[in-house]
């Protein structure tokens, strides 16, 4: 318990993972209300939208618009996602937002076969492409993220040894290129993490890492993101994505498998219970949860917004 | 991490908690289908009903049905609640189950003035009564309760020793009974337990009584029951309440605050992939929580049902 970190770093994606996800179309103005209200909460990185082939992904279409049309408050990093030089300059040129480059590589070649018709070779130079074209754009590039590091649906469980190998390769790209990688991600791009599998991923990592940053990217499908968040927490690990609302999951049987990242308000209030500062206003969070719900129009997975926080209570109680 | 049981012992609630809490009315039939379901999956213990007045509990008025209909497996201890003489003889005039007797006393004076009109000396009083009326009717009483053991809606937090002056008035009770407690069952009735404080309370318990077997019954109101039982499993307790699907819960905002225990097949998941035996099997209990939905006829709030398990994700991979 007593590598608790004093405090955490979260990542909002609940802009981008939800609106890309949900079926029916969403208006501009409504995405950028979401936007404007997380931007009110203290959140100090958000992902607000992701710059990609519309016939792809129709919900994000209108990502130029989006992008002009929130409010940008200082001290507040605004992403949005790319996957190519064309996306990437697209994002670029709205001048909106604070780019972070990042190096990815995949534990398991089966899942980059199945995806993106790539080896493991063909996706380590297709990654030497992408830090050019972020070097020519003057993005920088501090960032590493391992994909399906605890698991993959189409090669089964990943070893230890294959996690630290692929960090190392990211390592090695990021000094041919004379990058400094400050962070490292771990991505249950699938979910197969538990509690125990990520704190030995997590504890081998950082054995061998120390001066890395970890961050956690967790998704939800099999009901364990907080039970990872803690797990997380107790190894000093300090930044997590998170979706507020749990945007991108439904609770629907209809949408099988779908499961966004671990619930922005329900790991803030987890947090604060615990005396880790989020620097997050957990009332304007929950807010903004349920506006996400009022803005697809079903309902989301987060519980803290139906079960309510203990600090009202405890307020409600005080003034009694 | 080193205190991980090698097992765990699963007090299946579901039946009990689920339909007490639905509104429309379910065929009688149709529980019965349930209980059977549940016990071919291999869980020990299920709580089938409840011995309440039905004006109270609308959907328990069809107990005595129930009790009469399903079918009993060796080795399955099947329960039946009841808060008072007339329940706790119907329940055995029924002469199927298998009843505990607890002894259950409540952490906040506040809850039990509230919900039961009684002050902590009238609460205990009422226990003595139980307690003779268990033995009058030679019901074995092994089992303390303590309620609101980690906050109360109507005082807010609970401190340490008031749990721990509870669990003592407990023990008081059971010696001058010439009873033996086994078991400590130590409830988050209103959801305020974070994985932190859960550690402290059980460590304070463990530490006081450690020739107490630990029980938690975690409510998911919050979103923290499955972090919860992670953390109790840290501390080495093997015994939890759960309720197949999250039974008792409903992620629609329109039935708020309401949520069912921590989900018995997200449990026996997350144990089965730590290497903690639970005697269950995965994919049956799956198929009941699927059941649980089709009667419900609405969505609960269990994961893995949704999700799929990763043994069976496996096996394919295996199978290729």
């Amino acid at each position: 318990m007593s590598d608790l970190p004093k405090s955490v770093h979260l990542y909002e994606q609940g802009p981008r993972e939800g609106f890309q996800f949900e079926k029916g179309p969403i208006a501009t103005a409504r995405k950028i209300e979401l936007v404007d209200a997380l931007t009110e909460t203290g959140l100090k990185q958000i992902q607000v939208c992701s710059f990609v082939p519309a016939k792809n992904v129709p919900g994000m279409a209108d990502a130029d618009e989006v992008a002009k049309g929130f409010n940008k408050k200082p001290g507040v990093r605004y992403e949005a996602l790319s996957l190519n030089e064309k996306g990437l300059e697209r994002a670029l040129l709205t001048g909106r937002f604070d780019i972070t480059g990042s190096i990815s590589l995949t534990a398991s070649e089966a899942f980059l076969q199945r995806n993106q018709k790539r080896s493991f070779k063909q996706n380590y130079e297709a990654q030497q492409g992408m830090i050019d074209l972020y070097q020519r754009h003057q993005v920088n590039v501090d960032r590493g993220s391992i994909m399906a590091a605890f698991g993959c649906n189409f090669e089964g469980d990943i070893s230890i040894e294959r996690v630290l190998s692929t960090v190392q390769q990211i390592l090695d790209l990021a000094q041919e290129n004379n990058l400094t990688i400050k962070t490292l991600s771990l991505a249950d791009t699938m979910a197969w993490a538990t509690p125990l599998s990520l704190q030995r991923v997590v504890g081998a990592v950082r054995d061998k890492y120390p001066e890395q940053r970890l961050a956690l990217h967790l998704h939800d499908t099999r009901g364990m993101a907080i039970a990872l968040a803690y797990a997380g927490l107790q190894m000093g690990v300090s930044i997590y994505d998170a979706c507020v609302a749990g945007l991108g999951g439904c609770p629907f049987a209809a949408h099988q498998g779908a499961a966004g990242n671990v619930c922005t308000e329900d790991l803030v209030f987890m947090c604060d219970e615990m005396g880790i500062e989020t620097g997050v206003d957990l009332e304007l969070l929950m807010r903004a949860a349920r506006l996400a719900e009022d803005i697809v129009g079903h309902p989301l997975p987060g519980s803290l917004m139906k079960g309510g926080s203990l600090s009202a209570l405890r307020h409600k109680l005080r003034a009694q």
